[in-house]
């Protein structure tokens, strides 16, 4: 860390849509942007500890994994083309049951590395053992908003109040938020708890919402309500949040999302590989409901790859609307980027600016699908690919360089051990 | 060109289906295989002018592209997110009438630039100029089937039999297919003496069919036939051949596509973009009917990436068919590679064995989306993209690896030129 100057960049600030400053300056100075715009306004004079000619690439804002199972990587091609059922029962759930402390450690680290090649700079992560999380992707300089997963089982509402006050008062990459796994997997009673901690808190909630059909009218059977519509009775959203997935909103539950401000995040690569649906992206869209983009745990998806969830955005909108004007290509861009983070609540990770986080990603624009130019940010939505990413930075450290990451860790260890967590499982 | 060895490979032969050889040797002897299996079996001593020392990572036939128009490539992101009429009347059409030779040449090779990103060695181009698509891919060292994209208003069966004629018989990178451009672009006569044309060789015949639902109902209106029955009518499919898209087959079509031994080319990345539909490909395997996969042109998808594909085969399915075991991921590897080589008659290409061409393609298992190893196979579909490709060869030869291209052009020359394609048509 320390002070940082690209030049010869073209920059996408996401500040103003999808503007992008040609033969631009880029500086950090610590965590923090310290400078956006044309060459020549910069600090002058030589206090960079290095200049990085950016040989008119593009830089951006990272992408923000608004909705994953970061520990889950274990699984990945573990059980596919599987129904959902059997898929749950017999070859995830067993295998959850037996993960170790340190196995989530690995297992994150290396989402933590798939992330950095896809440029994401922050991910939204619900997953089990949230100090093991922390440990893992702060030793790795990668940012992290964790959310409760509480359901009947696993997690409760006082570790989650411990886990709020400790980790929203640590290491800024570090932040949590309340939640709860999903509706059918906790009691009212259980969920009322939480409403109470987050009247306490003025804090917003989260959980996963209306995934699938099943999962509404499971609701229904039990409540009478949709799990929006229920989850609000209870006082859940007094304070906003919001839903992962969200393919099943009702016109109800669409108002709710409007009065309360929730946000919507969408999971097309989980939903289509286990055939729950298409989410109404454009109505939420009409609606003015906030979306951001997550790649949902690398069971269900497998990859960790924004370029494929954008893309699903919006192509399933287009199909879903049968219109080929669906969800515009630079909404899906500005989902992935801003969206993300008003919905993660980084605030100042959300564009390129002075002042902001510098968690950015440098897109290389040397590849033949970036070419030729006549959208650049169309490029990047319809065409790009992990290949693209050429650096990527979170807090003015650069964690991934042309290939190489710069985490603190040996990838060839991270491998070895993840492939020994699943080893180990399929033999016991 | 020569004699090249690769140890310490995995290899996917992909002869029997998805079995995996470890630690294995390929040898290359000209264009052509010369040995794979355990090592030790190879020739001994020092005959090859270079070993390459493959680190574990994975060599397995190169993709096939089994439908694009490369050409395009000057329109990539030119006009997205319209509705299919405006795309087609105001953006495309427009420009393509104004393109040259040259044009087409520098267009082609970009494209060719981008299949070896993505692991492709061999594309099923429907395009104009086919005398200067050969010229483009050839020169790169690039496989190129090409098939006629005769319509009322361009080529003609006279032209069609003499590039039957000169390009089946020139470099052997090179063949060509009769084909037609589509039923609602074609009089029934021009397609009438395709058809004579096809009895005089005893040659498959190739169209665009049924991609759009007011396709399939102009035909109907016109002749009272789908456009596969009326194909089959005038005896366009005498000696087979297949149909690009195939999203709205009916069951008499599908009994045609049987009897004719007929193939299917998917190409779900256009069809999602253009609103278009999804294809039945579950009904497909299940009737046993020969399944390949393309990415369509750069206009349409935009990007010429078979891992996207890949994904979209199966995903889409599982959400047509509402059902996660709907198309493994195993058949998607299989239309990608093999089926896609039996569909464009390129039988000495579709697996890794002695005798067979070297067009293969090394994925780098050092990527952490291809971690951990619980299969590989499905890591490749659900988690590959064009990052993971460390190395393509085709006939032999390395065209592109760590990231270099080796195609006898400059990747920069080749962007100028087809950024000025575009750029000169925008001010004209």
């Amino acid at each position: 860390m320390g002070m940082i100057r690209f030049y010869n960049a073209r920059i996408l600030t996401m500040k103003d849509g999808e503007d992008v400053i040609e033969d631009g300056v880029l500086t950090v100075d610590g965590e923090r942007i310290s400078y956006v715009g044309d060459a020549g306004g910069e600090i002058k004079g030589s206090p960079y500890d290095r200049e990085i000619d950016v040989k008119g690439n593009l830089l951006m804002p990272g992408f923000k994994n608004a909705h994953t199972h970061s520990g889950m990587t274990f699984l990945r091609s573990f059980a596919d083309d599987l129904p959902l059922d059997r898929w749950l029962g017999e070859a995830i759930f067993p295998r959850e049951a037996k993960l170790t402390d340190d196995d989530i450690y690995w297992c994150t680290k290396l989402a933590v590395m798939e992330y950095l090649t896809s440029g994401i700079t922050a991910c939204f992560d619900m997953y089990l053992k949230p100090y093991t999380i922390a440990k893992a992707t702060e030793e790795c300089g990668f940012r992290c908003v964790q959310v409760g997963g509480m359901n009947n089982f696993s997690q409760s509402v006082e570790l989650q109040e411990e886990w709020y006050e400790n980790l929203n008062n640590g290491n800024p990459l570090t932040s949590y938020i309340l939640g709860y796994h999903a509706e059918y997997t906790c009691s009212k009673e259980l969920l009322q708890s939480l409403s109470d901690l987050a009247h306490k808190y003025k804090a917003p909630v989260w959980g996963h919402n209306s995934e699938t059909a099943s999962e509404v009218e499971g609701c229904r059977e039990r409540y009478g309500l949709t799990p929006t519509e229920f989850a609000d009775s209870l006082g859940l959203f007094e304070f906003g949040g919001g839903g992962y997935h969200c393919v099943f909103l009702s016109d109800n539950d669409i108002e709710i999302f409007k009065k309360r401000g929730l946000y919507a995040v969408t999971n097309p690569g989980s939903n289509t590989k286990l055939a729950s649906g298409i989410a109404p992206v454009s109505r939420y869209l009409k609606e003015g409901i906030g979306l951001a983009i997550g790649t949902d745990g690398p069971a269900s998806n497998n990859c960790l790859d924004m370029f494929r969830e954008m893309f699903l955005v919006t192509g399933l909108a287009k199909l879903k609307d049968n219109d080929a004007s669906s969800v515009d290509g630079n909404d899906v861009l500005y989902m992935a980027t801003v969206g993300g983070a008003k919905a993660m609540g980084l605030n100042d990770s959300d564009t390129l600016e002075a002042g902001k986080y510098a968690d950015l990603t440098m897109i290389d624009m040397s590849k033949p699908e970036m070419q030729p130019v006549n959208n650049i940010t169309k490029n990047i939505v319809y065409s790009g690919s992990k290949a693209d990413i050429k650096l990527t930075m979170v807090a003015g450290k650069i964690l991934y360089e042309d290939g190489r990451f710069h985490i603190n860790e040996d990838p060839g260890v991270i491998y070895k051990k993840v492939n020994e967590v699943i080893k180990g499982m399929s033999e016991a």
